[in-house]
């Protein structure tokens, strides 16, 4: 019966059988350690004798063994213990090295080699702390909603239009007639609204988006929320803010291993989150009034007031600009100019944009109308009989996963915490 | 303070403010009824006096108000209470009359108008109940694979290649180069083998199979496990087993309502699945011995017989012949024509596929020569990359969830439980 590495220093005295990866083999004059690793960590085991050195010599980095020995204690050993009189067997071949040094603490390659090799590059422990987090806070995202009664649901990726956001789309041959790829599942979670008032879902969204930079990428993981009833947009970022307290809470527990290898400590998100409307948040960052959107540099001012007026690493800018967000949003009810939307800004960056849609099958058709669209085209059709057959209030928000833990861990470009990442130049591995 | 239909029977004597769905109305000659709904179930609302019934004629079904009035006992009333005196608000415009009766107990319309109008259809009870119980078997999926320390992970569903199971794969233009959607992550998980040792991921598959059937759809759910350290495909059904049973588990509970109102009662897994060897398989169902594939009328005897010998409505046939399963299947060692693989039949029809996969390079490299292709192949570059650098002895498991909902809950056709399904003639809505 296997035991995992960490369970090791527990079981002093007895005989174990543990099986992972040759991290590292380290031989002096009269011993040799072989540094094993599992999904749980590393352990040592000691390895005397000329034969079995030398059976040691031939298991190259990475190749897969199972070990059997006694469990001695020692302080100098990761968790106090080791293994020794081991006998390693073989799972598979003997391994080809690695393109990258996998057992040394930091990565010595650079991201183009990382992202190249990833099927073996992901095993660095440094590396797959990103996903650690990233897969934590998909189990915060959920059980946090889970909990405030919201269905899962998932919808088609395959889409008929490509009207919802005006982003660049992926077209694709669809049993001989076009079809595209879904940039978000916008109309379908508000459609889900009216069948079950609360949905969230999680999954891939496409942007055939033609640019070069660290934050963009073609196939990302949205985690996407709406529910009905509500007030207004202030009910979205309160339900927004429960969400992410959940997921940074679960990924303190679920990857606090992770966050320890990376040296990222979690920010705490206050019980209200500080609110701003845009025009106020304008004249804070000394902007001109007239100005449509906030600059980087006027974020990082509005990110700076929070965290010294408010102490808070959060905070949210309402009311952006109508003229500025897509059709479906709701305006500010004392003044059309402005939204019942809002942009969550972290550490002074946008982290997650949420707000109020219409939810009145004629707001609808004035909202297109105004655009020199019409509620009559066949592209909107099946979106807007939801609205016809009756629509709460209602609003919602995304968060891309690859840039939320970008974020919270530092990470200057979003493809070093993305598994296998997409984008203009790259579509293998 | 809104309060859900449910909560309505224990506030008797309380004024209290419900919201939701108009779902029928029904006037007597003195007095007239509302029957609201919300996500949580129906309630009554009695209307008296001319000004509140012709309030009453106003609101067409499904249209969205709140209701504020006072609990009163009536043992006719869903849960044995109702709301009167009510003062009614809508929340919207006076709603269009829907394409389907809503309110009937029982779907009135066929199912091609059924999914024409998907968006309002999907509210009628027993049609959402489908849903219901594939959100609830989402959960019990994830629940039970994170208990046995499984990763989730997420990966590309836009791939370079279309090599893994030779099926018809959908063609797109990616920044004017040619990729593909992905018909599986089989790839990618097993690669995650390498890193996290047991993985799962929940996401859409793509197969553009011009099939006009009962059972096939053009994009679905996928539910796959993979994990290392195994014996042999025993292991792959032992995780399988727990995986049905928690999913089972989880949908009696969290969709118990959605049962209820379908008629669907779950069948229970035994702690061991029945498993007869393929070449036993045909000798029970009286077929060719040198037949490589059961007939559905194979399985159906096959069923018979788990059911009538074991008392279980799921029996797995093991030891699939190789030349029917893909070229990562791992062989029988006592004899590598028959394969280390699985299908999980389930009242006589196959619900899930699994197995034992190939771990050494060196028997990709057989494998693939033997059909005629080869490792070299820069389509296989990447995938075998994680095996050139070694790899545990693996296996895994895929399931379908609308054909899991459409089993479960007799379905017909596996349009029934799917929310917007893609096919041969339908990427609308």
């Amino acid at each position: 019966m296997r035991i995992l590495n960490h369970e090791i220093p527990s079981a002093v005295g007895q005989t174990v059988t543990v099986a992972g990866w040759v991290h590292r083999r380290r031989r002096l004059a009269a011993v040799g350690f072989l540094i094993l690793r599992d999904r749980s960590g590393l352990s040592q085991i000691v390895v005397k004798g000329p034969e079995a050195q030398a059976q040691l010599d031939e298991l190259g980095e990475e190749t897969v063994v199972q070990v059997t020995g006694l469990v001695a204690a020692n302080p100098q050993a990761p968790g106090g213990a080791e293994i020794v009189d081991p006998t390693i067997t073989p799972l598979t071949e003997p391994a080809q090295t690695p393109p990258i040094e996998l057992w040394r603490p930091t990565v010595g390659a650079g991201l183009p080699v990382v992202l190249d090799n990833a099927p073996v590059a992901l095993r660095h422990p440094a590396i797959r702390a990103g996903w650690e987090i990233a897969a934590a806070a998909l189990h915060g995202f959920r059980s946090t909603l889970d909990g405030l009664e919201f269905t899962e649901i998932q919808t088609p990726k395959i889409v008929g239009t490509a009207t919802e956001s005006g982003a660049n789309v992926f077209a694709l041959d669809y049993f001989g007639g076009p079809a595209y790829l879904a940039q978000s599942p916008q109309f379908y979670k508000q459609t889900m609204v009216g069948v079950f008032e609360r949905v969230y879902e999680v999954g891939p969204v496409f942007r055939a988006e033609p640019h070069d930079t660290v934050r963009h990428l073609a196939e990302y993981v949205s985690l996407d929320a709406e529910f009905g009833f509500i007030e207004n947009h202030r009910d979205v970022l309160a339900v927004l803010r429960e969400v992410l307290a959940g997921m940074l809470a679960t990924v303190g527990t679920r990857a606090a291993s992770a966050l320890e290898r990376l040296g990222v400590e979690l920010p705490e998100i206050p019980a209200e989150v500080p609110v701003l409307h845009f025009s106020e948040a304008l004249k804070l960052a000394g902007a001109d009034p007239d100005e449509p959107d906030l600059s980087p540099a006027d974020e990082r001012a509005i990110g700076e007031w929070a965290l010294k007026e408010h102490g808070s690493a959060f905070v949210a800018v309402e009311g952006y600009p109508m003229v500025k967000r897509p059709f479906y949003t709701h305006s500010q009810p004392s003044d059309p100019r402005w939204s019942n939307s809002f942009d969550l800004l972290f550490r002074g960056v946008e982290l997650v944009t949420g707000g109020q849609r219409l939810h009145r099958y004629s707001d609808y058709a004035a909202a297109l109308e105004a655009r020199g669209q019409s509620a009559e085209d066949p592209a909107y059709e099946s979106y807007l009989q939801a609205f016809k057959h009756g629509m709460p209030p209602h609003g919602g928000f995304a968060i891309g996963l690859e840039r939320f833990v970008a974020r919270l861990t530092g990470a200057e470009n979003v493809r070093e915490v993305t598994l296998f990442p997409r984008d203009l130049h790259r579509l293998t591995p």
